[in-house]
């Protein structure tokens, strides 16, 4: 091979994104890399292909893996890929979200996942996002990637972010199913419920349980899970050694167990229901945010604000006019 | 005194705003903070008072104090207020700001300063302020405080915020001069760095310097000074002991050399439509955001919602579909 390992894909003619949700959809890599590339810029063509997507009704089961940086979530993920496929998940996606890079496609987190395991099983597709531009950011997004893969035929869409801010947080319990990873050690159980994790996690995984500390950590995640108010799904506890694989067919079990926990009684689409009125909520604001800058860029804004600075308008008075000039009489 | 130590005030017999400030700018206390509740409530009333003070054109000069609960900057208000006094400022206003706080009118921060030194100083008006239903919030409603005050005849008043959020600061370094409060102590200035302080401080106060750490984090301090991008004011960096009032003469020193040098070249100018830029661009968010929520608790945000949910349309196209019908075709 000339092109230095890269897999020989033949060129997509198109950007249109119908054509490229069908070219992926039928197995075609470039065709969606080329997609979810359009979502992360933010552009028309990545809307109208996440609309498409979003209006097929398929959506991928997911699950969303968030930790402090260092406890092991990638190569966690690399293990519950594997795990997947040998039980007989027929594709895995993997969105690695990192909203602190600006680098994206494939050059980081997503990189050390594929190099491991994966590289040679087509059941497999692994991508990096970054945040790029899209207006709203990662947290608007990744929702709309998973929605693409969903289309494209991947029953399963792993969400990995890379630590615990707010927005990693935000986008991994975007997700069916949240697992958070902690490490033995005293007081990262504490850090976890600290960073709001608590109450977002379904599952814990306490990963490098072969070290010291191992009881304590579990002790102190079944301590506080004790204190918080009783719903009808208390999240487990399970341990692991992602670098050997130990413990991981027990998470994939405790996945799998949410997951009828979550296809019971309707709670899914309630789940769901909830994620999509925030999402309309973050976009929404985003798009304000894009409009005030829009407004005040403008000639009726600058003259104003040009009154205001002459102390002949108070900036509310600035504000109102702008207002009724956009909103008509109605403001 | 029969009512237990409030001075005995004249009761003022109108709410109207025009009338207030008149009686507000003669020394009516009562007036003062009737229109500074009407500000901080957000009403019409408050929105009026504060447009008539920013049209007299009389500004009053700020200064910000900020910085970690703890840092001592109550203890070091009051101690510039007894300097600025001396220094022959004939009102001293002080708007103690806590975004976390329902509570306002005095109760909290501003009683522990008022007990301590000002009771009975005419030529000191000390007011709480906390999130009462601004439309946008604190960092809306203290400039307009601000403007009451300054047309009511204060030429300086003293903005101190509680904590370190975005809000504090934000409200902080709405002044012409912000002064960032931090104690002696391993890694406290790298905290003021992280929670962003460095860049808008124009001059560092280490408070308790009397305690051990203090060389330590005036050598932090500077050299984190060291590592930004020169400009025309390197903050000083001012040793205070606020309990015994060491170095408060030195701190208020440097708030009138800052002032000047403000002065000089159209400076203070520059930040103060800089100012109003950011306010103007604040409250018209507030505005929009107060619109479309408007919208969304309506039956046609409703119906848009539930498009989404039957995956009729995806959530963007709904938001696409709510904006247009609050802009109309800007959209």
């Amino acid at each position: 091979m000339i092109s230095g390992g890269e897999p020989s894909t033949p060129p997509v003619p198109t950007k249109n994104p119908a054509d490229l949700l069908d070219a992926a959809g039928g197995g075609d890599r470039v065709a969606l890399a080329r997609l979810l590339s359009q979502v992360e810029r933010g552009g028309q063509a990545g809307h109208r292909a996440a609309a498409q997507a979003y209006r097929t009704g398929v959506e991928a089961d997911t699950v969303g893996i968030t930790g402090a940086p260092g406890a092991g979530k990638s190569t966690l993920t690399a293990r519950l890929i594997a795990t997947a496929r040998r039980a007989g998940v027929s594709q895995v996606g993997v969105l690695a979200v990192d909203p602190s890079s600006p680098f994206s496609g494939g050059a980081i987190l997503g990189d050390r996942v594929r190099m491991q395991d994966h590289a040679l099983d087509p059941g497999v597709f692994i991508r990096s996002m970054a945040s790029r531009g899209h207006l709203g950011g990662l947290a608007a997004a990744v929702p709309e990637a998973v929605r693409i893969m969903g289309a494209a035929g991947f029953p399963l869409v792993l969400v990995e972010t890379v630590g615990v801010g707010q927005v990693e947080v935000e986008v991994a319990t975007a997700t069916d199913t949240t697992v958070v990873v902690v490490n033995p050690g005293w007081g990262d159980a504490i850090q976890a419920n600290k960073a709001g994790l608590l109450e977002t996690a379904d599952i814990f995984v306490i990963n490098k349980a072969d070290r010291p500390g191992t009881r304590e950590a579990r002790r102190d995640l079944e301590q506080m899970l004790d204190l918080t108010t009783p719903g009808d799904w208390r999240p487990p506890v399970v341990e692991t050694v992602a670098s050997d694989g130990s413990g991981v067919d027990r998470l994939w079990e405790q996945i799998t167990h949410h997951k009828s926990h979550l296809l019971a009684d309707g709670r899914l689409e309630r789940r769901r229901k909830v994620r999509l009125d925030r999402e309309i909520a973050q976009l929404l604001a985003a798009r304000i945010d894009y409009e005030v800058k829009r407004l005040l860029a403008g000639e009726a804004a600058g003259a104003l604000t040009d009154r205001v600075v002459a102390h002949e308008l108070d900036p509310y008075e600035a504000v109102q006019a702008m207002m009724t000039t956009v909103l008509g009489e109605s403001a």
